[in-house]
Formats: structure tokens, C-alpha cells, sequence
């Protein structure tokens, strides 16, 4: 059997289990030129939250009844195609399901001996990419920066700062509470870490930050976007690549301190990191070497069992969590 | 006698007479190396509104009790240095007074000649070069392009829509009421305008923007920023002139729709004009060059008297004005 989970219904700030429903069918047989896979791993990305509302941003809506889209990755069981055969190891936007039917050309390849699958989920997954990309390409850090990461011990956060490391960055982290703090700064290196639960951050970053902020990579939006604005360096870059803090308030708010930007001559700007799609192999293959040379450390956080999706999702908002957020099917 | 306008204390809101005081002094006398600049005209611009706050933004606060920084344009009455001679006219930050003494390095000369001497606070001045180089280098407006500017009936955006058009683009302007709208559209060639106090300005957008909105030059910020972002094309800019809708508002709001951003890959910058110093030159030579060819129309709205700065100053906010305004000594 496969068990699936769908939207029953679009939340009103933070999803609840009436907003899923749960359903089980056969598993399904591929077509002519299709595979079939066996999922293993699914990842919960703060995209997901967005993709629940109703209208489109950078990608369409989530239908309510259709099986919840997500990223996984997992094994072809079944082959009908030339292109791939049973015991490849794949990663696709699969959705939370335990087996799914796919065409090659909506499939990735991965190595599974080069490092653990859901490793493809995380730092050599999108999270890396988006990390790689929004620093080095949209945020053009670059050695002697002080580059200041929002949601800094989550998938996204904790491979940006590492990489600003290796270009020889000052690193500055903020995340949520003493533990997280405690390892950015302990095991990932950082310069410092501020601990926004219980810490004036606009204090600690006027401390952690002498020479102001060259690059603001933002995941959490909020007050925080505002607390980093404060500190923008003259011809500053913010990076806009979320802003969890705001996905499950129905009163989204900006930036109120944006006039910064005036005075600081400064810059924020958006990407999407499906746009880099062509040439994220040279990027995962940078990123495998830094892990390899022990320079990039990735950590997952596990969750185990389909039936937990709807709680796991939840810890991307609350922050219970360290690393990359995956559920092991 | 040299009359003076200072700053007597600081607004809350909107400016009135209890922030001004009027002092009269006498002619002052120049030193060596010095002139003595008999004030003809004296600018309004936005930007005071932000002076008169406490703490500096990109320049310092005016402190109370000083005479009120404003850019003015006059005619050297007596000189003490070689460089400038009586009967030169002049540019120079010389604040709201009849009679100022300045040192030669502080003020520019300019041509009477070439262009009524009030120019040089207006299309060849810093508004004329904040419309040019902000929607040139920051906007990056090209040909095909479809520029939107808000304040678009004012000192900037009136010169920036001229541009715009100059180089090919679609311009769209927003303004206060069916004059305005009247004015952008019949004496400058906007392709279309938007009067943001009778009109429903996204509905308008999705009329007059069908390929969206490539550039957006804001002098307003506010509910108009929001509403332009919801239209902003892939890989917009949005360039951060001002955002007079605000700087009365002591609870200054962002653009709570900045994940327009990501959705997007757009940016938004901000500038001062201050920095093109050096291309100023240039600018002033090529924007009086279209004047003459009759490709630039510039508008002044004259305020007489000194006495009258204050309620003159407050125009800028209600939009009682056509084109810069400016005060006749």
C-alpha cells in the first residue's frame, strides 16, 4: 500500500492536523518510459508553508485534495525506461508519499557513496544550493566581509555561514536560544551568534559588528530584517531568501526600517535558486570537497514516520529543530 | 537687514509654526578668501522634512536653533577671493536666509545664461540629477522598459518620466488628482498616469502595465510601494528615492509586500546623489541639451516671500504643487 498525505484545507496561520488528511491506496504501476519510486526520505522546507496559501508566488499553489508537494529522495524499485534501473538512487519533488511514479527527465540521479541520501535533501540539495548561490552570487560576499545570517542554524543558515567562513568572512549567526548559539560558534566556526529569544539583537550586533554589516543573508524576515537594516553597511546587500518569521502571520509585515537602503546606498534583492538549476552540479561538487577536507559539516535532523509529517512540519516554526529538517519514511 | 528662518524645535508630524523661528541680523560681513551671496531663490525639498529629525540619516540633523539648511541659488554682491566675482551667480547649501557668507569651494557657479537661475535647484540641479542617475545607473531603464514613477508630477519625478521616455521606455506616473494625471500625460508624453486619490492604483497597474513593471522610481513609499511590488516584473528594480508619504508618520511603515522580491528575483537599491558629484557635469550638459531640442519641459511652482517658508514647506506634503517648488526670496 501507499500512504499518502494530502491538503484537506488551507491553514489560517500555523497549519493543524485538520488541514491534512491521510490516505492510503495501492502503489501505483509506471507506465511505458516511467520508473517507479520507493521514497526514503522526504524534506520539510518553510517553502511548504507558502505553497499551502491559495495563488501562486514562484511556484503554483498546492491544490487542496492533491497529494502535499515536497522534495525527496529514495530508490527505483521498477524501471520502464532505459534512462534509469531498479537500485538507482533518485531525488525529485515527489510529494509526501511513500512511493511515486515519475519520468526520468523529472528525476536526478545521486551518488549515494559520495554521501548519505538525505544528505541530497540538505547541503547537497536545494538548501545548499540556495545557500552557495544566495551568498556568492546575489550577496557578492566576498574575504573581509561581515556577513550576518538569519535562521543561521537551519539548513540554509548553517551552510551559508560555513562557506562565508571559507571565503574568509566574519560570520555572524542569529538563531533561537543558547544551544543553537552555542553550536554555530562551538562547531560550525562562526565568529559569534546571537541568541534573538534572549538577546537585544540591534545591542549585540552593534558589539559583534564594528565595521556594520556588509551582507545580510535573510531567512526569518520580521523585526529581525528590521534589526539588520539598522546596521547596514554603506553599499550593503540583503539577501532575501525567506522570512519564516512571517509565513504564518496573516498580517505579513516588511521591512519598516527599508530607508536604510537609501542612506546606506545599499540593496536588497530576491532569487530563486531553481534558477541556478545549470549549475548546481559544480556547486554540490565544491560543497562535497569542502565536506571532504572537513571545512563544511552538515547535520540532519531526523524524523521518523509519515504519520509525524504534520508535527515535524511544524518544528521549521518553532525552531525545534538543528540542521536540516528530513523525514525518514 | 538679513532675515533668517531657524529651526525652533522638532515636529512631531507634520511641521507648524511653533517648530519655526524668524530672526532678523545684519548683512553679514565676508572674511578673507570669502563672498557675500545674496539669496534670489531658496528649494523645497522632501529631504528637509527628514533634517529636522533628531540623529543623522545620510547628512546630519539640523540642530534647533540653527538656521534651516536649504539649497539656494543667488548672486555674489561682494567678493573677497579671486575664484568668484560680484554679479557671478552661485549654487550653494546656504540655508532659508536673505544673505549668506561662504568660501568659494562651498558654492558652484552657474550659467544664467543657459537657463532661468532657479533651474539649478530643479532639472539642473539635484532633482534633475537624482532622476537621472537614479533611473539610469540604479533603474537601469532601457529601452522597451515600463518605468512607473510615483511623486510623478513633482521636482524628480517629473524629469525622471521625461528621461524615461527619452530613452524609449513605457511611462507610467502616479500623482495626486485628474490635474496632475492631466499634466503628465498632455504636456510631458506619459503614456499613462494614475491618480492615486480617485483610483484603484493595482487595478490601474494591471491596466496600463501589461508586461508588468520593470522599473519602479519611488519618491513615495507607502501603500504605493506595496501596490507596485504587486506588479513588479522578473527581475525588477525598484530604486529608492524617497518616501515622502511617510516622513510625516511617526510610525514610518515598509513595504509589508517585499517578498515580491524573491517571487520576482528583484531588487531594490537605494542612492544618494550626492555620490555622482563628479558626473554631474555631464548629466546637467546632456538634460539642458534635450531642454533646448524641446525633448524636456521643467516646471516650477514659485512661492514669494521668505515669510512664507513654512506653509510653503508643507505643499511639498499636501501635493499643492506642480513641478519643483520653490521659494522667491
Amino acid at each position: 500500500m501507499n500512504k499518502q498525505v494530502r491538503l484537506a484545507s488551507r491553514p489560517d496561520g500555523l497549519p493543524n492536523d485538520s488541514n491534512w488528511s491521510f490516505e492510503e491506496g495501492p502503489v501505483p504501476k509506471p507506465g511505458e518510459g516511467e520508473v517507479l519510486v520507493k521514497i526514503s526520505h522526504i524534506s520539510l522546507d518553510p517553502a511548504m508553508r507558502a505553497w499551502m496559501n491559495e495563488g501562486a508566488t514562484y511556484i503554483d499553489d498546492v491544490k487542496v485534495g492533491d497529494v502535499m508537494r515536497a522534495n525527496t529522495v529514495g530508490e527505483v524499485i521498477e524501471s520502464n525506461s532505459p534512462k534509469l534501473k531498479a537500485g538507482d538512487a533518485v531525488q525529485g519533488v515527489l510529494g509526501v508519499q511513500q512511493y511515486a511514479v515519475a519520468k526520468p527527465k523529472e528525476l536526478l540521479k545521486i551518488d549515494a557513496s559520495l554521501a548519505p541520501i538525505q544528505s541530497y535533501l540538505g547541503v547537497l540539495g536545494w538548501p545548499g544550493m540556495t545557500a552557495y548561490f544566495g551568498l556568492l552570487d546575489i550577496g557578492k560576499a566576498k574575504e573581509g566581509d561581515t556577513v550576518v545570517i538569519s535562521g543561521a542554524a537551519g539548513a540554509v543558515g548553517s551552510v551559508t555561514g560555513q562557506i562565508a567562513k571559507i571565503k574568509g568572512c566574519r560570520v555572524i549567526g542569529i538563531a533561537g536560544g543558547p544551544e543553537k548559539c552555542a553550536y554555530l560558534v562551538g562547531e560550525l566556526g562562526f565568529d559569534g551568534a546571537i541568541d534573538y529569544k534572549n538577546e537585544n539583537i540591534r545591542d549585540r550586533l552593534g558589539v559583534l559588528c564594528p565595521k556594520r554589516v556588509d551582507v545580510f543573508f535573510d531567512n526569518v524576515g520580521g523585526e529581525i530584517l528590521d534589526a539588520v537594516l539598522s546596521k547596514i553597511a554603506m553599499h550593503g546587500r540583503v539577501v532575501i531568501c525567506g522570512a519564516i518569521s512571517q509565513y504564518n502571520n496573516p498580517r505579513f509585515r516588511g521591512p519598516n526600517n527599508y530607508m536604510a537602503l537609501l542612506t546606506y546606498r545599499a540593496r536588497m534583492e530576491g532569487f530563486v535558486v531553481f534558477d541556478y538549476a545549470a549549475q548546481c552540479g559544480e556547486a554540490a561538487a565544491e560543497i562535497a570537497k569542502w565536506m571532504a577536507e572537513g571545512k563544511l559539516k552538515a547535520k540532519e535532523h531526523v524524523v521518523e514516520g509519515i504519520e509525524n509529517f504534520p508535527s515535524a512540519l511544524l518544528r521549521l516554526f518553532t525552531g525545534e529543530k538543528l540542521g536540516k529538517l528530513v523525514l525518514e519514511v
